[in-house]
């Protein structure tokens, strides 16, 4: 009789794509996320939590990121309930289309405007690469239901607030507006509203922020050659056609009265051009009466995001501030967040356009930001380690930890086998623990403790010659009275 | 030719047992969220967030909660790659399964003993049914690598502290605690530590709660009726052999040492029980040293739940207050967290058994219970609402709510179409809030703005006589600096 075949263990790994956060990673985005909400809030804007889970019918097809091709979302189909089969139901792939989805369904209750955020994970049935994960976070607030284009202004402004209430100070950021009517003026100039001409222009402009103005020449004229040598055809236009489109994407000038009268002469006679225009206008003022000058919302037709997927004004934060990239070259942080208006969102589902404008804004590349400028500090601080000397005294040990942590200060008790005191140490080192507390028999009989600077400690063990060594210990007897004192002032310490 | 067919609208709706969550829903929850997780990071624990994908594989088939049977997961299969055929996906179902995948692939790397905490959500396969949702909150801390029972005794303090963190009340909660090693002890004395009746038995037990002491008696022996008239057939025991399972059932005396003699003599001479008995008397000494009196954390063998599961203690928290059920009757509220030791946890993985203990807190009956007892709002205060009387003046109205904001006041103006006043206010009051700011051209040119109390003008609408109308005007003109100082003035004085 054959042996019965064992079962093979399961992997422990996380699907590919998929990746664990630990920690400060945790804590730290979520601190994030708090003050964020707290501007939004500020500004009027309500808490949403979509369910995580749509049916695909009401999910829809589309995706807003143009820069990320062939990506479709998880999906499975339900049970059959009898001869009925089950439905098809998906991860979100974004927040917006959940919150089309949650608009048409409440809309009778809701009011309107509906301002509302949300935050929380997405996920990506796409090709995991570097740094690009399937499932990752967006934080999202919109605004349904409010044709001015004041709100697209409030949007500005609340980004701007955002930025500075997460860290990111004054100078280091700039909010640039473009507004997809003013290149939708430029094509009804060149005579190229609609067909196969419009959307190469379109995708070609999208290349603005890689090849730059010549490149975007070239482009849409004879062709190029890219970095690789090779050929990427041209649109076919005339050195004349491309030169309106080119106006366009280089209008800004350093005042903004003049980049609204460059863009005003690249429409010329358009009627959806000039109202465009007019709309960047009124942004500008809005901005500037209450105090967001060009240093922090500026007009940008360079601003090329989006522009193929939005209907009216359109947004991006960029951080300016220079970081050196994997390479060691020195480059602009770039983009946190996008945003702008779309009109279509709700329409799907009942018929009717309902306006809509909103901004989203990439959290983890916001935490990279923070953390590249040490503004957050990547490594939560560990708990003080009461360590174990004497099994029979867990309760005196328990009961220092409970002084300390009602004291506000971080701590524990060692919990593993204690009969190593090395390991003991060990863990506390791997904890990061800024203080270790010693008590044996010895210390219970006198009524005092141990007390180790593990920070200052690492520093002597480093680098400090045997006189320092002497001068500046790092162990400390004291009162057991004394201990939540002592404790607290060598962390204070630590912190200098 | 036949027409082309029009495309069916999608509907607007959530699938099946999912649903939204709106404003307060959301905040409240983040907000006891927060607060759960700094009393675990004073307890040393560290957070944790694993993908919400996990693959099949990792997860495993079992699920703890041995209420909720034909139970499943979301699944879905990954695209095949050449001619390997894709893996298979689900949504974790818990917290505890991905732990377990998380420390047996970063064993290496994490400390042991490694203190986690974890807080999202997770997603069951199941039938909805009313107030079940298939996508729900769990809040988890738990202990691996720890064996010492003074791990399980942490875990009972660090509950007892959440609870009276997030606002119930000393004299509200109980934890109480048992343990499965005695059980084992008692079946081992019954001459029942494996096999069908042993399985019986448990499951049995398991209706502690629901069928009290006869009823468990009437199951374990010659069978009994429930409530629709049905016969349930019993196990088969004589009386005598079911007398030590409700000896210990009951054991449970006023003063803690009287539960502990009562159930050594439940589980006499078997060496198991006796470590069962004297875990229990650990922990109970323990909580004593640190102050956690039985009116906190008590020592109760009536403790059923996951008795099947958990292979050491085993701890419930209860809230004792009572409430109105759906049919006007009085009950306790009843269980909002529930955990124990498991020491199978990664034996999956790796081979290895390594020991874990853990709570997990139901977020969701949590929050109802504190809304029960008017511990938290349930609705967010509505923003300030600027009134838009004049469309030209659209930077003075942003410039009003920038001052608001600035204040620390939530405010926004309104933005959906201005030409119907009337609009204004209905909106005002869909979105709950205190106060509304009206100023037109006759205003800015006096430098006025006129206040209205929403609050104040709801109340009087609805109670007032002429004369108190008169006497307390819901709404005052005031000089356009006294703006801030006068609307705080107002919302202070709501809250009285």
């Amino acid at each position: 009789m054959a042996k019965p075949k064992k079962q093979p263990r399961p992997k422990a790994e996380t699907p590919k794509g998929f990746r664990d956060y630990f920690g400060a990673e945790v804590t730290e985005r979520a601190e994030m996320l708090r003050r964020i909400a707290e501007v939004y809030h500020r500004y009027g804007f309500d808490a949403l939590e979509s369910s995580a889970v749509e049916t695909v019918e009401a999910l829809g097809k589309f995706l807003p990121d143009v820069d990320r091709p062939n990506e479709g979302v998880f999906a499975w189909q339900e049970d059959a309930e009898g001869d009925k089969p089950g439905d098809w139901l998906a991860l979100r792939y974004d927040l917006t289309a959940p919150l089309a989805r949650v608009y048409a369904q409440h809309r009778n209750d809701l009011p309107t405007p509906y301002r509302r955020y949300a935050m929380g994970p997405v996920w990506r049935n796409e090709k995991p690469g570097p740094g690009r994960y399937r499932q990752f976070y967006q934080c999202d607030a919109d605004t349904v239901g409010a044709p001015s284009v004041a709100a697209d202004a409030e949007i500005c402004a609340m980004l701007a607030d955002t930025l500075e209430e997460v860290g990111i100070p004054r100078g280091d950021y700039i909010v640039r507006v473009n507004n997809r009517k003013v290149l939708n003026g430029v094509l009804e100039v060149m005579g190229l509203e609609e067909g196969e001409a419009r959307d190469a222009v379109l995708r070609t402009i999208d290349k603005f922020d890689k090849v730059g103005e010549e490149g975007v020449r070239q482009l849409l004229t004879t062709g190029r050659k890219d970095a690789s040598g090779a050929f990427i055809e041209g649109v076919g236009l005339s050195e004349e056609q491309a030169g309106p489109v080119l106006a366009f994407l280089t209008s800004k000038s350093e005042v903004t009265t003049e980049t609204l009268a460059n863009l005003r002469a690249a429409v010329g006679e358009s009627q959806t051009g000039q109202e465009g225009v007019q709309e960047l206008e009124t942004i500008a003022e809005l901005m500037a009466a209450q105090g967001y000058g060009a240093d922090r919302v500026v007009i940008d037709p360079s601003v090329v995001r989006g522009l193929g997927y939005y209907t009216g004004p359109v947004f991006e934060a960029e951080l300016t501030f220079e970081i050196f990239d994997e390479k060691g070259r020195k480059r602009q942080f770039g983009s946190v967040a996008g945003g702008g208006r779309y009109d279509d969102l709700v329409k799907r589902f009942t018929g009717q356009a309902v306006p809509a404008t909103g901004v989203s804004i990439g959290v983890d590349r916001l935490l990279a930001a923070l953390r590249e400028k040490g503004r957050m500090g990547g490594e939560a601080q560990g708990p003080v380690v009461v360590t174990v000397m004497d099994r029979d005294r867990m309760a005196d040990y328990q009961d220092m930890v409970g002084e300390l942590r009602r004291a506000g200060l971080r701590a524990e008790v060692y919990l593993g086998n204690p009969k190593n005191f090395g390991n003991q140490m060990k863990y506390a080192d791997k904890r990061g623990s800024p203080v270790a507390v010693i008590a044996g028999s010895d210390e219970f009989d006198c009524g005092v403790v141990q007390i180790k600077d593990l920070i200052l400690g690492a520093k002597i063990a480093e680098s400090a010659t045997l006189e320092e060594w002497k001068e500046r210990p790092s162990q400390f007897e004291v009162a057991r009275s004394e201990l939540v004192a002592k404790v607290r002032e060598i962390i204070d310490g630590q912190g200098q």
